[in-house]
């Protein structure tokens, strides 16, 4: 097998973008329980993604979401960002929480609805503008309840319509990524359900529009990295939304529920060009912390991250392409399951301590009163959550 | 086929419990919807059900959640419903809204909060010896997020004390319904995640103790007709909670999703001795109507079921018996399906006129104007919703 | 609703085309049934498939499989069949029983193996030359058992390395369709596991290359008609395999499992334009019958497709799209469902005697002696089945 | 976390049953490859069986399926597994592939056949009489696969019938296990689909009647650690039968698609005391090795078995209940992954040294030239399968 030696200078490529919206309250339809020291503004978001990248080295960036992070100037916003030493990440519109959207919003049968859709990811791009950020994600909860309610077809054609206005309004650097997402918040029909729709869309529009994967969002069963592989080989794997699943989009920390299938994933984006330099592929978290404490549980996440994405590196090739090679099912197998279950803990403690990280994020940031700080001063005002 | 002339008078058993929450708003974790005419008050909630039984003749009792329809005086409600023409059904205990079931109610680690959750499924029981009520159902939001979280099997042992505590609490003529969930809110585990887990439990406690099958609460493919033979059969099927789904919970309209099933369902009940007099099985309804027009949505469910039930009950089960003991496999199917394809809409309209009710219930209440006053009425206030 | 009478014309554009396999023994790995009355030969096969048009006026084509079909003069073949009234329709190749195609076909790491699998296909457009048959069917088995086992993305450029070799030997007139499947027989990975896969495939070779829509091979709770509406949108859905499912590739009669999906389907088709004149969409079955009788297996199919178009064709579209235009959630639904729960059995029964076939296409083959005959007569031999 | 040597000795107890049917050949039903080396009788299969026990010290015992196994003299064979080093474990009875059971044995309509099936099984308890097998173990394929074909619950009360003749006749230390599983071959309905009907007629049955669970026998997301969890804590958890899936039953190597799950498994099995002495649970493989080497995928299924026990013991469970006390979800979730996570592989070499045993059984075999042996000694004859 590969050393750890011989991966670890790949490992300072990796840069996983955390979600704004991680730190805020979360929850499920039943119940969002509130925690102590959630953030009231988007400052204080920024800050606590800002301790992630402090006692980690992997979270750089911040995505925002639109309007819940909307601000009047976001030069200052992005400024303040800087000082925090971290940098505004993908923009993330939304159009399923004005009540003009109940039925749909670039899919909606109502033109007036769809043109007020567009309008929004066009302001959105105008706060790309001032962020600097190079990317615009679409994720639509649009979609029917109901058999026969919406017409399927037509809605196809309106959303290819909206998506083509937006399109042609991206700046130079700016890409698209469009989000599909099999169900959920709509039961019957949803308008952009898998890969398939969400690369039929971006194909046709051209060179800056891509796919974005949430690991969350498939059927049961599905073989995700089967699409990744396919998507990297088609040039449109734009971005992930990372998180874990048992059941539906559970949102749970990424690796929690399936550490095997994080590093099979991790394998296909190695293997198609998704990762280092000259990569299209931008690494996001999408996640609910639910229950558990949200700073950790984010530093957990690009902890997992980039475990994962150690052993993927480890993987020997050369051998496993000779394995493959010689149709000899149980040895190849044996090489892909000696790089999954080597331990790189130890290694990556040491990996981080050259880089003057602490070895053991998740104790030094519970060593650090970080969280009782936010605690003791973020008393009064609304917590942040999904409005 | 059994024709149905043959089958009116056992319709008039029919019965079909509305839940009060089905009046007010509910949604999703992205959005909750409101809509003008939303009931404020418990009372308000009763009235429109009252209109769903005065539409239909099927909907004769309300189920109440406690909490969420907690007033001073259950007295003086059940004779607001009296005056209404329905009755208070199923007590619906709630133990997963207060900040201290975060992490578990009737199964949490902490001896205190278990006992706080058994406490309230006894305020319930008072609340039956108000109402009247036959029925405590308890369907339990437990269950953990991440593996490891919980000790899965200590949990069970907490559980089946705290169900033991109330179930010796009950009244000579109450019963206790346990209701089970495949997931959600839970994302790791559910503490009765299966119909296997609610039967060894109330079989454990005594004959006072039932089943709640919950039609949307099931792994996907799984045969739920199945189910309700089977604990006909070992004399613990104790209530409905109707709904459809096609991929979690997504509490749809019962039968909008896949009439077919509802017929399979409901072919058991009828052949299991659910239905009709002497029938220990109660019918309800437990659903949401995110989009689509609350009590139009309670006429279209429970006419829903009132179509299938007739479907079922024309099944010409000697002709049946006979194909099955023939072992014509295509013979015994096409005898089914005669059933299911039976367009029985014109004669139950006949049916309905035969008893003084309209005879198309969705247009009579469009008709009637009753959507337009509570439209009109129900300005200001704070409308009633999973709260 | 519409009448059936304004429809019934439209009915008479209907083919359903059968596999010649469905006349021959099937079942699961763990067993095979052997049934009295099972063809020998491709003749026996193709005078069953006759049969199932002369009951029922619907099966004009039988489709077949090499080599199981294979026969050492086609010419001589298709001059039978069409003494029988049928003609000879899709080519299906086989590239998963010889042992070289143990770990894959098209897209196994041995080049020499690919080339086998190319020039199969190559000899069954050799074979389509002769037979006049328009499409060649690739369903491939490919794909592996275990993580590691293959290189995932290098596959996928050996299948569009074998596709285009195929492809570019087209005659003018002839198709390829590419039919995915989720799993089965690979239990790791498919090679074209869904729609979107074959749709990137058959987009890259050119307009004579289409998807295969099988209704069995998809992950549960996927939304079929979707990919209906989205494939004919993209005018890419060159065929469907019709048969149904409960859980896996189950292959039952179409429209036993869930009806309601049929319908669904179906009213995607004819919305979509993949029905009539001018349809490039062929609909087929690929069933198994491996406990009931085949032939009124097969008839019983037909009769399902029948049915449900003609309920299909019933819905009141112009009801249906004012009901969507103004966001009436539940009456779109009621007159969708008006359309399903319309018994269309008598009429089309009319329909056929107009047409000089009998009203119940059943009980005339059963009465017909056809199957005492067969079993009298088809004895000895070996019993066509898969191989 | 515990240390390995704490936990070393423990590993002692561990002994993994083999299933004869793993050694002969197996397939799908489009293509069962044969391999050189099969077994072509019993007695092969016993010493294909035993040579995995000496590889790695850790399946010392061999299931039979009667008939596939049967042979006139039981005795003389448990002198040949004696002599190879191997005992005879539990007998497995088929009541699948005789044409009397193509609609079902212990459920079959016609109680001739019924009385058919219970005789095999009596038969087979004749075979364990002479074989000093403990366990009988009963896996119905019955089921029915289109609605309406059977009588659902009818065949619920002939199954008790039927297993209650069985049940009285089993010898003093004599067990039943009754195995469940969620579809196939049937594909509408499984007259044992899930661990709840299993349960509800074991405990019926009296105290010698237990569970049996296969790995890959539930529906998409069951959490299947929590069944295990509560059939102990029933003492009903008889048996397991050990695989893996992706999808369906897909009999893959256990551990090969999800080792974190077998993780989870192994945890609940020492947590409810299913492991070591005293234990009621047997642990099984039941697998096939339909395009891998059959003796080496033994030899890899049961080293996946011991690498996870050895995890699963390591897991500190002092600690873990001190964090789940604490309400501490990340770091109870940190716990049990890091017990996952480590590497024992090195620790487990050394241990098998220490027992005289190869460090790397896999290596050790590959070395051996048994399988060459075998190739060249296994020439003509009919290779075994599943029949």
């Amino acid at each position: 097998m590969t050393s750890f030696e011989a991966v670890a200078d790949q490992l300072d490529h990796l840069a996983v973008e955390v979600p704004s919206w991680a730190y805020g309250n979360s929850g499920t339809r039943f119940k969002v329980f509130g925690s102590p020291g959630t953030p009231r503004t988007v400052e204080e978001k920024i800050a606590d993604a800002a301790a992630v990248h402090r006692f980690t080295g992997l979270a750089p960036t911040v995505a925002l979401h639109i309007p819940w992070d909307l601000v009047d100037d976001f030069g200052k916003l992005k400024a303040y960002a800087d000082d925090q030493g971290v940098a505004l990440g993908t923009i993330n519109s939304n159009t399923f929480q004005d009540d003009d959207y109940k039925l749909g919003s670039l899919t909606h049968a109502d033109p007036k609805i769809r043109q007020k859709a567009v309008d929004h990811n066009l302001a959105c791009i105008d706060v790309m503008d001032q962020t600097g950020s190079r990317d615009l994600k679409i994720w639509l909860a649009d979609g029917t309840n109901y058999p026969g309610q919406g017409d399927i077809r037509a809605r196809q054609d309106w959303l290819a319509e909206g998506l083509r206005t937006i399109y042609d309004r991206l700046g130079g650097d700016q890409r698209m990524v469009l989000e599909y997402k099999f169900f959920e918040p709509a039961f019957y029909h949803t308008d952009v359900p898998d890969w398939g729709t969400s690369y039929a869309h971006v194909s046709a529009l051209g060179p800056k529009a891509f796919v974005c994967l949430d690991t969350g969002h498939h059927a049961p069963g599905t073989n995700i990295e089967f699409i990744v592989a396919q998507l990297l080989r088609l040039g449109r794997l734009g971005s992930f939304d990372f998180n874990s699943r048992f059941y539906a989009d559970d949102d749970l920390i990424v690796g929690a529920a399936d550490p095997f299938q994080l590093f099979r994933i991790l394998v296909e984006v190695v293997r198609g060009g998704g990762y280092g330099e000259g990569s299209q592929t931008a690494l996001m978290l999408d996640q609910c912390h639910n229950i558990e404490k949200k700073i950790p549980g984010q530093i957990r996440s690009v902890l997992n991250v980039q475990e994962m994405l150690t052993r993927a590196l480890l993987l020997d090739t050369a051998a496993l392409d000779a394995a493959r090679t010689d149709g000899d099912v149980l040895l190849a197998n044996e090489i892909y399951m000696d790089a999954f279950y080597t331990d790189v803990r130890r290694d990556l403690a040491g990996w981080r301590e050259q880089r003057g990280l602490p070895a053991d994020p998740m104790r030094a940031f519970l060593a650090s009163g970080y969280q009782d700080d936010i605690e003791a001063a973020r008393v009064g005002g609304t917590q942040a959550g999904w409005n």
